[in-house]
């Protein structure tokens, strides 16, 4: 499952990100099946444990540039419900235009049946971030910007270990986990700086209390308010809602004053906006719609027919 | 937090449902929160407890028809962080165009950093899906037909509750809430159907043990097949995937057959084709896009900058 | 497990009932074990890892018509201990009258010593539910009543899957699993329909938030209450606490008004009285003292002796 | 809620339980509702926020004897769901004949009637086992016994801590908690016992592993072996499934050679045997039917009618 | 996992302790897992699944007198993360001075890495908990006092479970679980004792409610106060914080007047001046230091090298 | 609850931390409450719901330097139980020679005397851990040097989070909070990267997968290793285990080479040796025993005597 991270030498859009651990997987997998059945389901437990196979399949949703992701977290839910699956696509790469064979998946029938909607729940999303993930590290290849395209905490509440995992399978930076990773200063705690003694004051205390093993980021609204963040210590200076040409002035000028600070654009950018936020003295372009707005792939389950068994003829 | 339907003199596009319990919005809340932030935030902490103040934002990210959703769940959020909401929206309203407010919360100044994002994050997905439910009971509205527009179980894993939920809040039947609700036989539970005795027994059993509180419905992909099943005691026909004019063929049919039964059309259907699947013998259209593609709605806060307090002059 | 339903042309009182998925068993066999055993206990694992095998006895407690119930749970209990269990005796089959061989038991000495009282307290619990429910059926089929008995609601707080459970193999309807699933207006919903602007409004708008999946009932406490509340659309009228002229009379009015709608009574019913409130327009008669009253069968676990090892001699 | 016991000058029929503290009352609630409730129940939520007030009765099912139990267990169900009760009959308190004010509940409509059928549950089953217990307890003092009436492990797992709760209340001991508290050695251990060095060796092997704070009992199929027993340390000897006489001869025989050693009487005694089982040697008397097979008293909740607003006429 | 204790004959310095159950150590596991990687680490995952050997060794820091404890907790901690361990060293035994080989263990190498920490810190504080606690009986026994080293409470939040299993590890008694093991008045429950109608009564109220199978202990600070305790009822006398010389006095008064009784010696005893508390009629000297004060020994874990493969060469 | 940091004016001795947010402490509470108390006591409970007030006392066992911290968590236990509490210390401080209060805790008995020993025990440890640290932090800034001195995760396994914060309090750095945090390259990643493609390979696919909002470390055991790792691009140089001289030379060559590098030391480091650990080219100095070793400092609580109730005379 923890497959290590493709070699240097590989083609820079194949993205690898570290899924949990095997143990975490399962206990998400576990919440994820009780959310889709608190009762028994009559209908699911009369396959009863007839061994069975089944066909994953893609179904082209993705149009080009389809990238299948979520497979460890597809495989701990069928792996909870006592089957086996075998993958043909592996995880991160391309899927094949129209219908095609994903995995194959094997176990008692309810346990096939049990675990179908959410395994496919999971490979739809995650497959749907990851390959917008995937067109977004290409729109930036393509004008030759070697950024960085980052996620944000915009994800869905309850599933952000897995839409994280999936920005890294498209190749994109997953950003933060979450509060308590990078130590970052928003317009928000800029609004209450004031009353604090100051942003300088505040950027003092946030990164004592935050260690050194932290990066701490600044989000800022105009080249002044960049250059105050850079000068009092800031590591990010994340450059939120600028007009594009706005945007790299300012960093230009940041990155004069501190050229080892990271300039990060945000604010509202997406697929075709994206060009216009790319540029020389960006080091990273973070975007919402990665998580937020990513239609989900399609994806389905086909049962192999059971014959009627001899004792009938 | 728990409002009572609308009148039944209420226009037909308000729609409602049932949030669950205070005490399980608390422990989603709970549960979220601790998503986005296993290890205490500096950020956050150090802004201390002061009593602040914040608006709510719509971004008009929806566009016309964007419908507020998610509120019980983003006020349990605010609620576990120690802060009161004040909506100036009622759930379920619509959007007004454009930067709009839409509640007020006060609480401690960690309170509020730390509800934010995962509060916000509600908002978007839940506005983001009820929007669209309320589009497609618009379509079908404006087309003068009276059935049911429902969702479906691909919901994302962890956040179903709140998905379905936003469902009904945009006008549209929020479907089974997962296993164990209503008695499904899919295309994946007939392929098993022979070894078990034939689809009739399939059914006889499935009804025996899911019992006689829960209706029962069979996927067919053929008018022969939902023939057959509403012979056989389905409650509900599901014609997954026929084509429209086959479909209308098809239910026509059945209804002529079994009156009583039900008749649901689905298999990607999304708000462009819909109007074709809507027909005279069809009782429910149900549509996977409304939770699995339905683009997130802008939602911000903005704390209320808290002034140099006069101590310092 | 996962044992698929009888043939249709099994005999009629034999039941069945969908088990909860292994992981949700082992998750309920753990909070139990838990429940017994906060602290580890010095007499259970002085019993050490030696393999051990042990006979899961019944002892006769349930006379005539005992039925074997709980084994999933049970086995469930004894492999989070692990141990194997062997069953003799099939869920769901008559338990030999007098002390009779059940199941064998085979793993570590402590596991064995670990796991058999929860395990004797889920088979004795269920098999005592299931054997009244088979008892009741007896009762009604005996009669030459085919219509359908059911439990309730009235279960054991933290035991609930488990006796609907039983309530299937005893050949009973578990009824709804909580609610949530069948949508019931009771007395308490009735005495609030007024302000609410009607039990007719009421029935609407909970249909409509329910949505076309489930079942909808209405307890009525006279023959006008079931007119009417068939009239507004429920599904099923639950004819609460009348007396047995006056229910049989009530139920024939309904269904000749409203052929398709199901007649349930209710309300104290046991297996005594359960004659009286058989007839021919009455569909289902619930029981709740299935399950709250129903005295526990007796079960025992006898460890084989291991003799002195050889090096004693 | 932690009510103190009554004063020794009590009387001796009147019992009393410690109650798990506020927040474990609170999370065993929270898990008994969701038991009920896994999704929304648009019934219950129809009923909205309005101020109701609902009258807790008994319905008499208890016959003469019946004693109330569960009103902590009950209270933190209502508290939960946002509901207050005042109690008009305390715990532990004979319940009147006939219909009977309970208690008045207060709160928001829809918390009322999503408490009520889990409350309901606790107070039937905890006041049939505290029942149960007092007429044991005064079968026992009616003969002029003065020892102890004790439960067993023989609870419904998932509802142990409020059966060993209403034991206390009902005037009986509850007896060990569970594995862990009490060490105990019973016939399984003894089973094993030659393997590992002999009785006398396992006895003491466990006790010096479950320390100087525990009892240690030892389970006896005759006087031989309780002498036995006794004479190895034993501070409890439990005489298990001894005829009455012979019962009777091998307690006269430990207590005359071990004064200060326990004897306990147990194995399938019902209150209609109890008598025979009662003697001047005998200390405890333990009955597993307390709690699995004490039929449940009968409580139902009635919700005051709230009048149609004014705004209607 | 589950060892049985060593025979009678073993030396009076080995200890053994009830270890918990297998499921049980698994779900610490995984919370101590969780808690020190709520994300994915890249670190950790890119070491990807090959398999790979390490040698888990002391190193020394605990001097003469170190014990191995913990084996079971570490061991389910690798387990959990899919790795083997092969012992070296038995839980209990004395480690070696200087570096030595502890145990190996073999897994996945995400796995390893994964677990290693956690391990190492169970390892850690009940290998320097259970060396205190052997110091602490070896004292004992090189002044011929036969009496029981116990523990307190005094565990650290979280890992009480396997903080009391290290004491016994090392020869020393783990004392009560928590509350609700043994009753236990202590001076803040006779602080509330005149309100509550005196001591005697305050003990009275909590045997009866404790019941017979709990021993009950009383907090002392006088020997007027011990012998009023003892001749109350308690079961164990605990002599709280009195000088080395009043001690013994008020020792030897309760037992002459109550040989049975059993006297408990503590209050801030150390190693050092443990001597001073050991007479001859103390039973139990109780030390808080084993637990909350006991340095934790080193151990570390080194993985063995991979070499590079031979496509290299 | 959330204080916000000292300002920058503030004595360097000085330390603060992020508590977790409010719903987060207690959940812990909860937790820990449970692990000490899985069953009711009846001793706790027999006190009843009397207010009661109490007064938390330091009984001067850190000697000179003792800090007081885990007021959060501390307090959180006592909300859990009913109680409140006003402190008398503020958290951070030194705490007084001698016997002193520290805070007043109120409410009912029950609660006082349920929340007392889990309360200690938290302040107690973090205490210890706080004043370890803070003498630590003292020992630096007497030899002039103002670099960090840090904590590890060689942590409590349940008890993480405070004794991070107890870190903070103390003023030294927390260090990373696990896994998932900082990407740190330690000796056994090391050996697995020749199988890996090289150390180079393996630092430059853990950051593409880590992502550019961590910092990232390489543990080295060699000015060779150091250098090599900084030029591969590691933002801190862990030089783990090197002879003073050693260190310092290497560290020397680091700074010379790449100033912008972070130099931590660390193996073993404890009070006495820290000094020789100091040096103009080392930033941060890291110390396991700070977490793993630190005594803990005594607390006490006593309950106010209740005088007898007037009725009694």
């Amino acid at each position: 499952m923890a497959r290590p991270p493709p070699p240097r030498s590989a083609p820079p859009g194949r993205g690898w990100a570290p899924p949990p651990p095997p143990h975490r997987l399962r206990s998400l997998a576990r919440a994820w099946l009780d959310e889709d059945a608190p009762w028994p389901d009559a209908a699911v437990a009369a396959a009863g444990d007839a061994a069975t196979r089944a066909q994953l399949l893609s179904k082209g949703g993705g149009g080009s540039g389809g990238v299948l992701a979520g497979a460890p977290f597809a495989e701990a839910v069928f792996g909870v419900s006592g089957c086996r699956v075998t993958w043909r696509v592996p995880e991160g790469a391309a899927l094949p235009p129209g219908r095609a064979l994903v995995a194959e998946v094997e176990g008692p029938a309810a346990g096939v049946l049990g675990g179908e909607r959410v395994a496919l729940n999971i490979l739809g999303r995650c497959s749907g971030v990851a390959s917008m993930a995937a067109r977004a590290v290409g729109v930036a290849r393509a004008q030759g910007w070697a950024g960085v395209v980052a996620g944000t905490r915009k994800t869905t509440p309850g599933f952000r270990l897995a839409e994280k995992y999936a920005l890294g399978v498209g190749g994109a930076d997953p950003h933060r986990g979450g509060l308590g990773g990078l130590l970052l200063l928003k317009d928000n705690h800029r609004a209450l700086a004031a009353a604090a003694g100051g942003l300088e004051q505040m950027i003092w205390g946030v990164r004592r209390a935050g260690g050194f093993t932290r990066r701490l980021g600044v989000e800022c609204s105009s080249a002044a308010e960049a250059l105050a963040a850079a000068g009092a210590g800031a590591d990010i200076v994340l450059l939120d809602n600028l007009a594009p040409q706005e945007l790299h002035a300012a960093a230009a000028q940041v990155k004069a004053a501190h050229p080892g600070v990271t300039v990060e654009a945000s604010g509202g950018i997406v697929l075709g906006t994206l060009p216009q936020f790319l540029g020389p003295h960006i080091d990273v372009v973070s975007m919402g719609c990665l998580t937020h707005s990513a239609p989900a792939l399609d994806f389905a389950l086909r049962v192999a027919e059971i014959p009627v068994p001899h004792a009938e003829s």
